[in-house]
């Protein structure tokens, strides 16, 4: 389905090569002051990758937000926020030789099984231009949490994105199905490519022995200093304790090979066909925005869930 | 919240030295056969590992399961499955010692954190023995899925679990947030000490570069012949293409140190505390079953979601 | 929250006097012909009424739907289909006498406890107006249940709707919370000035006497000709018998007085107010639509349910 | 499905004359003191009736509830509340005769077109007796409310029963799909012999004409006393008022002829059925107790939701 969250909801569409994508989120707070700069950074991130590279692709496109609702002089009504953010940049005639054909490493051939169609046009929904709704819902959430003094941050080594969030207090998650690590798990590797999760300070921390694993108790500390290591990324039985969240997601590369791809048609043949469109040969930059994002929804329901069922606000 | 799935539902309750611990498996479609041997061998599994050691805990309870509704004459009746195992052989005394410190690496502090109140006898609902319910609730979705002909089976090097799922069809998951790989992810890391997952043949094809990790089509094959190679794990555009599905989920070690341990108290001092009860020092061999009772749950949900809006069901 | 269903799911969006209104129908079957003739004329139906009368709202517009996504050559793609109408005629200032005032019989006084804000401007979210993305989301659902052979007809007296849906197989509906008479309570309920429901043939067969009120088999006859009266409705234990499904919904008089209001403002003083704005004195002939279009959004995500669980599809 | 409520949550399970009965509350906030006294008084009610009569059921249970999880020493530890009623008076033989045919007005035949089976002894899953759990789940909701000074009471005129609901403050509820209408409405419905559900301070106020319908502001006054009369119910939008929330539900008259019945075979044929087993001949003093359970789930499910929304909670 296409609604991320329980309390703090976003829900997304749209095509790549349709009339628009967008979203709707619903069930952030009222009173909220909608800070377009922050989206509009935010969806540069997105479309330029933190450090812009040749490599990125060549679709020339503002991403311009409209607002079609729950939004009255600047700030939010508590109503759902509609946002829409049109294709003008189309170029459908691109992808005719991939009308028929399901290219290797993509979903084409998995949607067609799933739905009996599909849009072959760029990816369709398959697209990571459909993230770009995802970047808007994720600035909400995080100018919300912004409120609550909790921030992203990201780091990129290779195609590993180490997420930290800091200033979520103790007590967030839930132990059994909704631990926070199962969600932030959920969530991101909801993201295009994603295809490994793992929490801690570092990657490998899990792997550490008996004896150096478990986090030692910081003398007469609270919050962010709470344990002299953090081996568990900020996360105990499902739930934060007042550390930094620390996790790791990554990233396998880009499957369209420009220079050509062997495709596999409707009747199990195969067949040759260089790719028109454009693709990225190295989309990593542009990843960390999307991550921080999908954590930014996660933990922004996570926390207003706190704020129904726990006894410490 | 204590309930895994949309349409094929488990719910769990249970304290590890409460009256008892269960679940009440709902939306398992009638007329299924109750296979009650694969159930208690599963159940064995778990409480023994799939090579018992003296390296685990020596709780010596027969987990004997009393089904309290929704079969008749051996048969599921399309009703909610309630079933209960008793707590035979509780020892809460055993646990005084912990009644008003947090130990290092556990749940204890986040619970009280986010309750106010926990059960300290022997980690209370954060105990591994919960994972009983789960095995219990897997086994009937195993059944389930037998009868379509999907299959489980781990692998366990170290502390890492490699699950296959063989059998499942293609076009099984959905785009956007309610991928297969996140939801198994979602499953599998809601499990005591589950740290780290990744979907592919091997836990490293993520990392493979440009022009080696798409796989590439075999001519004229279909189901699980489909790709030469399964670098994506079964699953492209978050869509099962009909190859095995494979993820690989790690585990941190224990975190009991039975010599003793550094544990804070409500006003922040330490304090050194030897943990009576019985933990285990090397859990691996027991989790499989639980990896697998988990995927079970995750995949009958998405099979049954399917059903619903499949055009090739 | 704005989400309709479980399955087949609708979400709407937009305040009377913003920039648009619309929603996003997520869960619709791939492969479905959208009538856009059936949308225009249902649209047409909620505007003026299907007895169009002098005492209706005198609001100018046209209804366009925008369609963003979901569809490609006239077909559903089964991805989420979105649409907009835009607000063209808004008149904001009409309103500005209601900015500090909460009007009797209205919703003014709620938001403002809730949200601690609202949008003033002719009832903003609260507005009748918002209904317009309900009957574009109902109507979609009609497309795919007249494919089911399922029907909705509406019947008015007074300002109670009966509806009746034909064609509906026996064994649709859960027992227990998620009864199909429950369902669509739910569904009909949440129309703005709906206030009472019944199921039965009749909206007081529920009071006939013990001897009077079980229906009685008809002789080797199953469907639609199942029993010889139908005073449960088509409705038995929750669940759909094959009969029609006839169902009653009570809506209140319109709350706008148009000759002026006495309004309460924050300080708990009260003030006359003369409405400006378009307001309804009678718009129970635009009510029908509404709850076919509800009705069949729950009836379409029960049916879809259906198809996951049932024995007998 | 077999649960209710998104936060505050309620599953149940029990066929009539299978081992037992029960279900698990889950969401329920940490450090309730759990009143045994009031369930027991609760399900007094709903055994026996507000006024015992010689018309009810005579099956002869003392409904002991045994507690599995979720409390220690006497408070709710804000894990999930398992609790089990065993069915000690079974007499699954009463029932043979009605193994192969379906009653007249009962919940049989669906369940069989829904399953492809049923437990045919004493109505199984569709038997009143699957309400003690709707009990006892209601009554922890109302001890949870009674903490924020919400209060229920019931009135009986004929079959109708009236609930009020004091207590509740302004701003619960949400506009569009879960109006606090229809939760109710969701909430009774679900109960077996529901027929009709209005809410207003008079069954019939929803009839009232234009210039009578909207409730005039009391100056100056807040709360229970806002507003001179309630012909909405205390709902406006959706959404409290502060005013008492009151709604009627209808039942129809319980369905078995104790005097025999015309049943219809699967081959369409019909047959004179004498039911043996036990069946109430009046039931009307029994439903108070559930109406009030059912709407203390759903008012305990949106209050809590209006702790993690609402500005003014």
């Amino acid at each position: 389905m296409n609604t991320f969250g329980t309390l703090f909801r976003l829900t997304t569409f749209g095509e790549s090569h349709g009339t628009a994508l967008g979203g709707i989120v619903d069930g952030c707070p009222a009173g909220l002051v909608i800070d377009h700069s922050l989206i509009a950074a935010e969806l540069l991130r997105r479309r330029e990758g933190d450090t812009p590279s040749p490599l990125t692709t060549r679709r020339h496109e503002a991403d311009e937000v409209e607002w079609l609702s729950g939004i009255l002089d600047g700030k939010t009504l508590g109503t759902p926020i509609a946002f829409v953010i049109h294709n003008s940049d189309q170029r459908p005639a691109d992808y005719e030789a991939l009308r028929d054909c399901f290219r290797p490493g993509h979903a084409d051939y998995t949607y067609m099984q799933k739905y009996g169609t599909r849009d072959y046009r760029g990816g369709g929904r398959a697209s990571g231009r459909e993230t770009a709704a995802r970047v808007v819902g994720g600035s909400i959430a995080k100018m919300w949490l912004k409120e609550q003094h909790v921030a992203f941050r990201t780091h990129r080594d290779g195609r590993l994105i180490t997420c930290t969030i800091s200033g979520l207090p103790a007590g967030i998650g839930s132990p059994i199905f909704d631990r926070l690590n199962a969600r932030l798990a959920y969530a991101v590797l909801s993201i295009p490519s994603a295809q490994s999760f793992v929490t801690g300070e570092n990657p490998n921390d899990w792997q550490l022995p008996n004896d150096q694993y478990p986090d030692q108790w910081t003398p007469q500390s609270t919050g962010s200093n709470l344990t002299l290591t953090n081996h568990c990324g900020g996360i105990q039985g499902g739930i934060s304790n007042g550390m930094p969240v620390v996790f790791h997601v990554g990233f396998h590369s880009p499957v369209t090979q420009p220079q050509g791809m062997t495709c596999r048609k409707a009747d199990g043949t195969l067949t040759t066909v260089a790719p028109g469109g454009r693709h990225d040969v190295d989309h990593s930059s542009r990843l960390p925005v999307i991550v921080e994002s999908m954590a930014a929804l996660a933990v922004a329901d996570s926390l207003m869930a706190a704020k129904a069922y726990n006894q410490q606000p």
